[in-house]
């Protein structure tokens, strides 16, 4: 159980990294520890007060009983690889991995016995990167997915449901790694590359004026971390090119009803789709 | 010039038609004349008084000096040609058919010479059908698009400024009907496919509660009317197809490179459609 003595270590103070600190401070919980490599992250943390101990320096991580990495997948890895040592016994390792059938197989082929690893995903990225953005009421109505293994104790899910309770999510979710990685590959993979598709096709700078809600819509999202997601993508390429080729499909099916005039099978697909978005109203 | 004394006839007392009504109103013009075949909206024109005279039988329109077809494209057609008889001459005739081309050579080659017509196109369009959901408000930010012809007057395209002025537009344009069409078949005709077929690709209702703001925006016009918009695209098929066949190709050549694993072209794609959004915003 997460009480104000618990001591929470976040690894990566970016966008998601500071909003945990954020959150956390927020709801009065003062044992808090940063680790970045880059130091000006440091020292706003700590400037700011968000974190009573900030270092580029990872043994800082090493009276933690918490310790939630807020690192891109790779560099999550390796970090583990290189720092592990200095984690506490017993301590509970987290994550806000966007896919995670990869990061929970690597993880536990390297991780200490003595540490407990509970793979977890708030949905609440933003298009835009680091500690400077962090911003705690981001969390409130989000989802807070848990994505445990057969491995992960009881005491593991419970914590993980506190933290999502401590930061406000709207939402608390378990789903197997498979589930995980399909629905994250229709909700939100394929509709970034949907958005930045839609984006890129042509030079449509001269159509600015023209474009009403539909479009912009559309392609909100198509404003992206050029970093993070080409890694998220490769990381979950078969249940993501599964989507895309099922959509590609789906948007030829259309296209041939239009050149072929099909009124009544346009029609009905009109009434499908409508009847499906009220679902979600 | 349009003065308070400019008689103005609706036909078709739909969404668009009653919004017309309900926005000269509020803007003090009281000459106001509806026509529609469905008696129930007669009656609740008359009723709700957003019209001075309102009728199925379309002789009432016969003073009107300007009149304002809001009927389906393929209905308007035929509107004309069996009750332009009923039209004064010298009234301006203008409309808001979503597609252009095919619904300026039509009426053209059928309308009394004795009446002008000049095409617009109000881009306010909503998923809701019928005199009920009719909102003035909806008109202000968006587009009015007038789609002049060589034939046009001076003083009919001046008239249709100020129609949209009084409706209180956020910004008038002038197009010719091929830029008109290629323009919606990409901002608006190609944005619906894509939403009608992103919601219709798989049975997606077990995901509704970890849909975040990402398929939400995407999906929001997939709510749509399914009389009006297949007419819409088979008028508009060339470009619509062209358009399609463009989004489709970007969209293949996104998944060749998750396949491939290909990071750096990835990223370079997300810096276009980041660069290319944040014009937009």
């Amino acid at each position: 159980m997460i009480t104000k003595d618990t001591s929470i270590g976040v690894i990566g103070m970016g966008l998601l990294g500071g909003s945990y600190l954020k959150g956390f401070k927020k709801a009065g919980y003062c044992r808090l520890t940063g680790v970045d490599r880059d130091e000006k992250a440091v020292a706003y943390a700590l400037e700011s007060g968000l974190a009573e101990k900030a270092s580029s320096d990872p043994s800082v991580i090493a009276d933690c009983d918490i310790v939630i990495s807020a690192l891109y997948p790779h560099v999550f890895v390796k970090w583990i690889e290189e720092n592990q040592k200095y984690l506490k016994a017993g301590c509970l390792l987290t994550d806000v991995t966007g896919v995670k059938r990869s990061v929970i197989d690597e993880i536990s082929r390297i991780l200490r016995s003595d540490v407990e690893f509970i793979a977890c995903h708030p949905m609440a990225g933003r298009e835009y990167k680091g500690i400077r953005f962090a911003d705690e009421t981001r969390f409130e109505n989000a989802n807070y997915i848990i994505v445990p293994t057969g491995k992960n104790t009881e005491e593991a899910l419970q914590t993980a449901s506190e933290i999502a309770g401590i930061l406000k999510f709207g939402n608390i979710a378990v789903l197997s790694p498979e589930e995980h990685d399909r629905m994250i590959g229709f909700v939100s993979q394929l509709t970034h590359v949907i958005a930045v598709s839609l984006m890129n096709m042509s030079d449509n700078s001269s159509l600015a004026e023209y474009t009403g809600d539909s479009f912009r819509d559309l392609t909100r999202i198509a404003r992206i971390n050029e970093d993070l997601w080409p890694e998220l993508f490769v990381l979950n390429k078969d249940y993501l090119v599964e989507q895309i080729d099922g959509f590609v499909r789906e948007m030829k099916q259309f296209r041939d009803m239009i050149e072929n005039e099909d009124l009544e099978g346009m029609k009905q697909k009109l009434i499908l789709s409508t009847e499906r978005r009220k679902a979600f109203d």
